[in-house]
């Protein structure tokens, strides 16, 4: 008896998994031991002429799929809330397994997504929901299970990390490589979802979810966008020997879980620093593994597919050795989110101040009474009696940060704060 | 009823497996829903003192464990082939699941063990033969499953990959580096099977029969070592924007598979480039997710345990659902492997020759009657009269190769041929 699929959606993803299935069919049939067959798939106008091919049936009623009893397993790539929600759960509820690429849907409603597959005792896999064709919930759940995860950093953004890389290589201006990468069609025309961050925090609360066993959701993470990143910062991140890059990153403290998307300067040996462009990357510090990380491409049509192909193959093993419903919510522990004034990070300010004598002594003085001291200092003539000062501060807490902020915003030799930018200097040294 | 184990040795490996058995145990009890007990580990000297403690029992008899009907996976870490292969054999006679890092043993008789495995309906994995903690066997198997692989490149040799890194690090000589990696425990006091290239062919044999569906054993595989390489192949490799790997390749080809182990020089701007030290790196080309890289520790006792306890939870999941013995020989496919005197490859050749007129258009004449063309060349006075030649050529025959050497090493102005090593392009740019 053949597997059959109904896909929800024929956008990017779906027509990629279409094609996946059509070219690879015959490994796939070798590897499952199953003859696959796509039944039907949900379009807003099936009679619009398309460039695909094959025995499924288009159809516009999604009941048509949802409630075929032939239909053995669901995948859904609308994205979006609704009706993706509703679709997921009558499938569930009509006894099919579900496969999703939906990152706003599982980091707004995972819990009940995934209690209604425990409920339903199906299978709900996700792989393609984060980076892409970069197989990491796979690992956090399986490949590293023997760990306790400590650390999780990701550049999981693709638009953004095409910005930076672009501004960076290129010396060129945030307003400008953004206006580009819209015409290249790499950000939408809203861009905001991606330079804000929160498609990144979005994906971030799924991998913390399932890296520390307990229920992180959008609102639990702090969330800065990359829009006051200028040149002039990518230059003296150059200069202390570092670039900027949107990063995503996820701590498991004692008690509480820090989750944070915001961009940050990172030393150039970095295994992170080195991905640029579009692609993804999230590196893994486990007790036992130690550092690990996964790279590729976060988005498209068939990276995004092969991750949802690969779900369907595990479905279907699934299904062959009647173990579905194995592995669903992984979420037993129930952490505390740290506070973001609670946050410990080095810090990178950069600052116009007049070029007067004991205007850096007092600028340290200031930090000092917060007891925050510096790692490095970069100080340059600008105009007329004005200097730029890059201060990089040891890790402190984030609240003594903003307090020594007001008092140096208050000290009268002080032109102007031109930004305030997170270091992260990494878990362990990178030999 | 607990899940009982039983270990085959109690060395690097094995003390890693144990520690993370026990640190980790409450986790690892939530994660698998069992309680797991090492019930058994077989050691040389049962006497011995040791400083780990735990309610199993130390034994030299190996069928003490062997054949113990509560045993339910037998974990085998002593590593070599015999008395190795008897033992899982008789392990999975006896009905016991195994977990194994041997590498030696799954490259020599890796079918005869899978065989063993699916004829006895248990299951046999091996994620830590290769790479330690990088998950690249589970990514094969299914993560990627999606995939068509076409390519898979490798760092899987932390000792060369640690000797050439501070080879190009510190411009130091290569027996230099390697005593003093011997010193510092990074390599073996006979360090052929790791610099001769063996250790990496080994791994690559087993990577590449998953990845291409197709058995590849050690004799398959074309190995040369990393001793010719000279600090000052690592310079001019450092003038052409590259550095110098021992790369593991395998490359599918349309009815054939190409397999080699060799160092390569390989441009800066690749994801293995950044690759140092003991780390490991697998890069993975597949047909829908594109260019994917795992990165992580290749050895030690906490990583290598880390990819032997995540395949015991493995099969854990799989005991109690029922679904053991899913996944074991992947090998259904039957293809031919490629004679190196077919690979086609770029080359860089490093060589001394008489400073005079005409003997550099001479080369390009002996070079291009075996159609091969240059694509950079770097010439440098070298004492009296004499010059350094590096010459990379375009990407030819490797015999063509041969050939065009016979007549270069004929021809009178040639006073020696310092260095021939192979150029890795990477399958596709890395924007």
């Amino acid at each position: 008896m053949p597997i059959n699929i109904g896909i929800l959606g024929l956008g990017t993803v779906g027509s990629g998994v279409v094609s996946i299935l059509q070219q690879n069919a015959e490994d796939i049939q070798t590897r499952t031991q199953s003859e696959i067959q796509i039944k039907k798939i949900l379009v807003r106008n099936p009679e619009l002429p398309r460039n695909i091919q094959g025995k499924f049936q288009l159809t516009d009623q999604a009941n048509d799929i949802l409630q075929d009893p032939e239909v053995d397993i669901i995948v859904e790539v609308i994205g979006g809330i609704e009706p993706a929600r509703s679709y997921i759960l009558e499938a569930l509820r009509q006894g099919k397994h579900v496969v999703t690429a939906n990152k706003d849907l599982l980091a707004l409603h995972g819990q009940e997504l995934l209690d209604a597959a425990n409920t339903a005792g199906k299978d709900l896999y996700f792989e393609a929901s984060v980076a892409g064709g970069i197989p990491i919930i796979a690992a956090l759940k399986h490949a590293l299970a023997a760990n306790r995860i400590s650390a999780l950093i990701g550049i999981i953004n693709g638009t953004t990390n095409y910005i930076l890389s672009a501004m960076a290589e290129q010396g060129r201006d945030y307003f400008e490589v953004l206006a580009e990468a819209q015409s290249l069609g790499y950000a939408e025309a809203d861009p905001s979802a991606d330079v804000d961050g929160l498609d990144a925090a979005r994906k971030l609360s799924i991998l913390a979810s399932i890296a520390f066993n307990s229920r992180v959701t959008l609102k639990d993470v702090f969330v800065e966008g990359i829009s006051k990143i200028t040149r002039q910062d990518l230059a003296y991140a150059a200069e202390l020997g570092c670039t900027i890059k949107l990063l995503a990153i996820a701590k498991h403290h004692e008690e509480s879980i820090e989750v944070r998307v915001h961009p940050a300067i990172l030393p150039m040996n970095h295994p992170l620093a080195a991905v640029n462009g579009v692609y993804n990357a999230i590196y893994v510090v486990g007790d036992a593994v130690g550092e690990t990380m996964f790279y590729g491409r976060g988005a498209g049509s068939l990276p995004t597919g092969s991750a949802v192909v690969s779900d369907i193959i595990r479905v279907i093993r699934n299904i062959q050795a009647n173990s579905t419903s194995m592995i669903n919510c992984t979420c037993y522990r129930d952490l505390g989110i740290k506070a973001s004034s609670e946050f410990f990070t080095a810090f990178y300010i950069r600052l116009l101040v007049k070029d007067e004598p004991r205007v850096l002594a007092t600028l340290a003085l200031l930090f000092a009474e917060a007891n925050i001291s510096f790692a490095s200092i970069i100080q340059k003539p600008r105009g007329e009696q004005q200097a730029e000062i890059v201060l990089v501060t040891h890790p402190c807490r984030e609240g003594a940060l903003q307090e020594a902020l007001d008092s140096v915003r208050a000290y009268s030799k002080v032109l102007m704060i031109h930004n305030v930018i997170r270091f992260e200097k990494g878990e362990e040294s990178n030999s």
